[in-house]
């Protein structure tokens, strides 16, 4: 049977998120979802959103909540950008910024999406290898390129990389731009959005997904010059006029607003994540230096797959990715005291049983 | 300054949804929104769904929902794709069923996103004219193309083709994917949903927007052989994981299920049209036959241009097309019978006054 198909479908392969149960069953440490309630004032707001009004289009202009974002990052509102998700801020900007006529660049471990958004777009793209302790080495980026992408601090190894790194990439790369993928940027590494201003090729790309517990609402944003911020909006409205619907708007705002509970959780995360990797590493795991609400580990004995496996046995999911240098790690995401302290407890048991 | 765009953002024409403004002070009759609350069942849900869980990611397959809408249709859940309003899920079909290396069809008076949609996705188009009544003349589309796209009922004229039709067309064009886009066919039309069995090249979209009074919730999506529905889980799961919310989600499913509500309103809102289209002529305005929640007139002395001034001044939005064939017309949302009474008011006035 014929399959209609555009022919670039036939080469596309699908991003494949962390699985989603959708009994409760498992403790879920597999997608780095942030185990706090969101702030009980998004909550609220969402139940005031759904009256009648939600047979009204929301604000194609999203003017409120974009407001409110520039304000929290001391930019105009004609910088920012909002998005169902940053996975489709990402994909808005790879058609957006990179043209298939060049090579953008991003590192071999990253996000697995970007090669995924590269083969829909028709983007060339060559990977920069991380050093062998998984360091991106930012400093020999070559300048010639058709943009440039990845995540402070990067996923799935958790490690950030310093301010001045960054600027130093932007004062030698300013003919094509650089993304900033900042979804993990509220558990401990510092933003680049103090460069905004000062670099024209500086595009930072951030979700409430993680940082405002909100995985479920589907909010994301971009910051940057307003030009940059005029070609996201012209690939927007040739797509769809709402991406945002009138609950997620009116969650967003006020999301954004509670910077307290922000602060609050992501000090939780912080504290356990740093209890969690020492506890690890008295167990023999090699711990990645994480600024991410998630750990990457390896164990010289134990295989990371097998370990994955004897983990779902025991109702707990973690993130295994077979993909070349990383196929004896395992992602696991930071969850309350409580779920890590089972987690250490089985992890433990299974050390023992070998 | 450089802009950074990939140089296609260049050419570009976004498409400008009817104005939106954020006050309360307008009737609006420009966007084709219902005039009825929602389904109380479905603000409900809503209310229930917004709780702590909103920290999880939402379901990526959309199961439930794609369960309720296969039901509704008599179709299995394999032959539903669900999206952020039917204006992704025909972003998305374009990108997955239109081959930038032939060319489509569509009516040349028509939904004036698709040409922006075919300016993004690189497609070529060539237009389908009218005749001098408005209809579309099925018989005379060419059987070789890389594809056929039409709404029924058309927008912004309202009127709709009969099954038999659309079915000679289906019959005569076997080698490419054929679109009905019916955003508005719960007022009156039939639905091509009965042949999806029968002709494995045809993809029906449909909105939530218009139908169920939920423009603000943002929840379309298209039924299909089953091999056209992987197509377009490719292009989603190459962009955006989740394009529906949890709110999103809960309320497009009580939505589906409440037949009644819909039934109702659309019952009311078709009487009411009814009613004004009558009214119109009377006042010697042409109404073109419309099975849509909207009427598309015209007026031999009246300037279409002027009558939307004047009605804006009146505090009544309409939707002027400043477009070939149209820009004599305007297009008139169905609202309440005491919204319609003030605008038919009003319209009397200006016209006495002339």
């Amino acid at each position: 049977m014929k399959n209609f198909w555009n022919p670039l479908v036939n080469n596309l392969k699908p991003y494949i998120p962390g699985e989603q149960p959708q009994d409760q069953l498992y403790i879920k440490l597999n997608t780095n979802e942030n185990p706090y309630p969101p702030s009980p004032k998004v909550l609220a707001a969402i139940k005031l959103a759904a009256n009648e009004r939600l047979r009204l289009y929301p604000d194609p202009e999203c003017t409120e909540l974009k407001n409110a974002i520039a304000s929290y990052h001391g930019l105009s509102p004609e910088q920012v950008f909002v998005g169902n998700g940053s996975d489709e801020v990402l994909a808005f900007s790879f058609l957006a910024f990179f043209d298939p006529d060049q090579t953008i660049l991003f590192p071999d471990i990253t996000y697995s999406f970007y090669p995924v958004y590269a083969a829909i777009f028709r983007n060339n793209y060559h990977t920069v290898p991380l050093r062998d302790d998984y360091t991106l080495p930012i400093d020999t980026i070559p300048h010639k390129n058709g943009g440039v992408i990845f995540p402070n601090p990067n996923a799935p190894t958790g490690i950030s990389l310093p301010l001045i790194s960054i600027e130093n990439l932007l004062q030698k790369n300013k003919d094509s731009v650089v993304i900033i993928d900042e979804a993990y940027i509220a558990f401990g590494a510092e933003s680049a959005d103090k460069l905004i201003n000062s670099y024209q090729q500086l595009l930072i790309i951030r979700t409430m997904s993680k940082s405002h517990s909100l995985a479920g609402l589907r909010c994301g944003y971009a910051i940057g010059n307003k030009i940059l911020i005029e070609g996201l909006n012209r690939i927007k409205s040739s797509i769809n006029s709402y991406t945002l619907d009138r609950l997620a708007l009116a969650g967003g705002l006020e999301a954004i607003r509670d910077t307290l509970h922000l602060e609050r959780t992501s000090k939780k995360i912080i504290s356990t994540r740093d209890r969690v990797a020492a506890k690890l590493r008295e167990l023999g795991f090699q711990v990645l230096p994480s600024d991410a609400n998630f750990l990457f580990i390896s164990h010289s004995i134990l295989k990371a797959e097998e370990l994955y496996s004897q983990l779902k046995l025991h109702g707990i999911l973690v993130r295994f990715f077979n993909a070349p240098r990383i196929n004896n790690h395992l992602r696991v995401s930071i969850g309350t005291d409580d779920e890590m302290d089972l987690f250490l407890h089985k992890i433990n048991d299974i050390c023992s049983s070998k």
